[in-house]
């Protein structure tokens, strides 16, 4: 197979980063390697007298990019049909928002003698929370100055993004921020690097990292204005030249992989990388997300992506994280929602609750499974970790209703399932309350591929088809297929993303189709739901409760005959 | 010591029934033997085919009699002080309504060889859940024809009282019905079986019984009148002549012990046996019940008695299950109220949440100590089986608010007992509201001697001090009181209940006062339960309760520090 041609796709996580070797032509995964990050707890930088501060070393991330992408070329090359040399395009994606402190040159600060051992001074990693003063500072800023700026965030802005990281530094650190000639988030800084140009005047900087973290649009010119910023801190306004004006999509290269990086990884030179994203933003795209078709990553927490065509209207959408024209797929709005909780409720439950392993999980999932909806007489709330999607609120909890002395294990495990697949509806329903319609949702986790009863709740909830991605590395396969396009067909990639999508994206053969009487129910149950998600989600919502435990007592009695 | 006196209390439990001797001059519990009833399942008659069905086969209770009686004087005789010719009187208590049919001559029909099998010519024990529809249906014609029936019940008929299952019997057994001259409550018919008269016709009925189970009350001339009850069934309408005009508390003797049940016994002939009563009544008197002083039995459910003198004005209390003059202390109002789940709830969530055994108990209760109020960030409603005071709606269930994905089992423990402190609460506050004021609470059963935690948190949720109750056998205690007062003071017993309470009654020295600063807390969580109680309780009841999640953890916060 002489005209076999390939890509890379760079997925770094917060533990790890994998390297992808992906065919072109079909999507077949040919090889890969996974490099954990050395410094640390699992990669991560903490410090126990302020658990909120999550950091990285930005060395671990040139670490790991040698050692992943030189093990699965060598991996790759073992099957004997490929060669490194046929290997096109080069696509990356990182956590986010991770900003790094850097000198003039793009160099990270903590590279510096200096600032060796300062967790300042090296990557904010995406959890770090140390700057939730900052973060309600900024939110009630922009309310009253700036209110289009959250209109396209949610309402709300965020501890873990960008502005409220390099604020929280300026406090508590103005060495480093002195020293900083500039801030470039994570999924920046790899591409540069590779293309051997970090001068953070001239990088590519990522419209998704920009757009969902940064509050940037090109309504009002690029990033927030000087005179905002300065309104928070004088010597925010002074760093806002020196960051950027321009972000772009992921199609738009970063530039072209230098010799030095090249001889490193052992891969030719000159191959084009595309401009970063964030890992989710990929793995939409891996998955297959397109108009209709919505993707949700279901872990620990979810994160749904969507698009819709950026030549028609969409209003901002109350409550959804963040529109961001080009953050997914170029000429298209990324939108992106989320549930800040699902599999560590389950989760939850299980090892804290029940003092449970894993196979209790299996246990409660197949006892659960012979429960008719309605029919365990619970009705819960999926906030145990608050609602980032649609009321944007951390300080919400979790609430199960319905109890009664016969009430076991597998019912509340089965409750608390149904509980996020209402969740699942609410931002459904909002997306197309806002016209963004949502046909079909392919479904990407392990929890999603393991666990048939939970996805057929969803279908059936939320009255979608349900699919699960046919591959499992959906942030590398994405960002490959990007790396596919800033190759462009005529280098054996392809002109489009959706051109990319189309050979290289599938689902699996299993499928979940609403079950039209488990839906009768479900939206009953769902009824009750939203009832009481608006009543103890909304300030100053009424509602009269009082039928609500006696309606799910009916539809057990009638579920179960 | 030669002048000493005693009385027997015959306590008949759900299971068993126990003989306690007491030493009349100071309450010392002499000697107790208990017997277990030997028919069916732990003395209940169960129907595979009905699985509401409980009856009792009344020879158990006869034999159970003489057992008990027998080896509790043996036992009192080892001491070697005591002798039982200075027996001067016997009390005796049952559960209830457990209505018995029986012929002119007041022998059960079960007695009778044509219904020896037959579990509808048995005792209908009072957990029989057969007459649902028939409790119902009175419920129904009462608030529309005589709605005064239904206030001093709280405003609900139970299925579990004497004219459902009568009516029950009717309709599915008229053979039985057609051959019952009369029906007489287990309470009513073992002091007459002791006295040697049955007689439907002339024994002592108890107004325990008849004022809280029958609709029986002076204010309308006793039974409900037989043109409503006619109106159910014609044949209802033509038993109530065959019933009893008149019912009286159990100061008033229901006759003196038979000579045949005094050679059985080996007791004095002539001993007075005073009117029965049921149990929980008798256990308040024997645990010092009085104007101000609520006794609170805890056990799987909590029965709450009060008492207010009969000659103050007492307007009926809405959902307070009964008021009845004369059920608990002649010349007092009885007042009962309840909650249908506390050690159950307890239980529920240790044994099939945790599939934990006591010792998890004792650990939760440990740790759950350790936390202090308002820290676990929850709040539960105490529903699980319902709410029998002041809602009185057994189709409500139990809520649980406000987990987190840090949320500990002993944090829910905490919750869940305090969950039934604001429901005894409750009970409290709607009392007080209709004038009956209570100043300190006596409590009963085992977790109120075990758990110095939730007897502490009881006192701070109610802002009462808590007692515990001397005695552990309440009830034979203050069954043996009313024998000593129907003695009356020449024969060395009592002239009133309440000097032989002064005499008799105690508390352990260890008691439980409100602390200011948990009260203030609790007062706060008070009123977020009372919200959710009311929103979820009462129908029609609207309430925005979009601040309840953060006000607990606004208090959580202030708590932890």
């Amino acid at each position: 197979m002489p005209d076999k041609k390939y890509a890379i796709g760079l997925d770094y996580g917060t533990n790890s980063v994998r390297a992808l070797i992906v065919d072109l032509s079909d999507g077949t995964e040919v090889a890969s390697h996974v490099h954990e990050y050395q410094s640390g707890e699992a990669g991560i930088i903490l410090d126990p007298a302020s658990p909120h501060l999550a950091r990285q070393n930005p060395r671990d991330y040139l670490t790991g990019l040698e050692d992943a992408v030189r093990m699965a070329v060598a991996k790759a090359e073992e099957g004997g049909d490929f060669c490194a040399a046929d290997i096109i395009g080069i696509g990356v994606d990182t956590t986010g928002s991770t900003p790094i402190p850097v000198d003039a040159e793009g160099t990270p600060l903590s590279f510096k003698e200096e600032f060796g051992d300062n967790p300042n001074a090296m990557a904010w990693l995406w959890k770090d929370h140390t700057s939730v003063d900052e973060a309600e500072a900024i939110t009630a800023a922009a309310a009253k100055l700036r209110p289009q700026y959250l209109a396209k965030c949610g309402g709300t802005y965020s501890s873990e993004w960008f502005w409220s990281k390099i604020w929280h530094c300026l406090k508590v650190d103005r060495e480093v921020f002195d020293a900083a000639a500039s801030w470039v988030e994570f999924a920046d800084w790899v591409p540069a690097v590779l293309a051997g140009e970090t001068d953070p005047k001239v990088i590519k900087r990522s419209v998704c990292a920009a757009g969902h973290k940064a509050m940037y649009s090109e309504e009002w010119g690029g990033l927030p204005d000087r005179e905002f910023l300065a309104g928070l801190d004088p010597a925010l306004g002074e760093l806002r030249p020196r960051l950027y004006d321009e972000a772009v999509p992921s199609n738009v290269p970063a530039g072209e992989l230098s010799k030095d990086w090249a001889s490193r990884l052992g891969l030719k030179s000159g191959i084009p990388i595309c401009t970063g994203a964030f890992d989710a933003h990929h793995g939409a795209v891996g998955a297959g997300v397109a108009e209709g078709t919505l993707v949700k990553i279901i872990g620990t927490s979810t994160c749904d992506v969507a698009v819709w065509p950026s030549d028609r209207d969409l209003a901002d959408i109350p409550g959804v994280c963040g529109i961001v024209d080009g953050s997914v797929i170029p000429g298209m709005y990324g939108i992106e929602a989320g549930q800040s909780a699902v599999g560590d409720i389950f989760n939850w439950f299980v090892s804290v609750l029940c003092e449970g392993d894993s196979s209790l999980h299996e246990k409660l999932t197949e006892e659960a499974g012979k429960l008719a909806p309605g029919e365990s007489g619970l009705l819960a709330l999926d906030w145990n970790n608050g609602n980032r999607t649609i009321l944007v609120d951390a300080r919400l909890t979790g609430l199960l209703l319905g109890q009664t002395l016969r009430t076991t294990r597998a019912e509340v495990y089965r409750a608390l399932i149904e509980a996020t697949a209402f969740g699942a509806r609410m931002i459904l329903d909002r997306m197309e309350e806002y016209g963004v319609t949502v046909e079909r949702v392919v479904n990407c986790g392990g929890i999603a591929e393991k666990n048939p009863m939970l996805m057929q709740i969803y279908a059936d909830v939320t009255g979608r088809t349900m699919l699960i991605s046919r591959s499992g590395q959906t942030c590398a396969l994405g960002a490959a297929m990007f790396g596919a396009v800033c190759a462009g067909p005529d280098k054996g990639g392809y002109a489009t993303i959706q051109d990319a999508q189309a050979a290289m994206c599938g689902v699996k053969e299993t499928t979940y189709e609403p079950i039209p009487e488990n839906r009768e129910v479900y939206q009953e149950l769902f009824e009750l739901y939203r009832r009481l998600h608006d009543t103890f989600g909304l300030s100053g919502h009424s509602d009269a409760l009082g039928d609500v435990m006696k309606k799910l007592l009916e539809i057990r009695s009638r579920v179960v005959g």
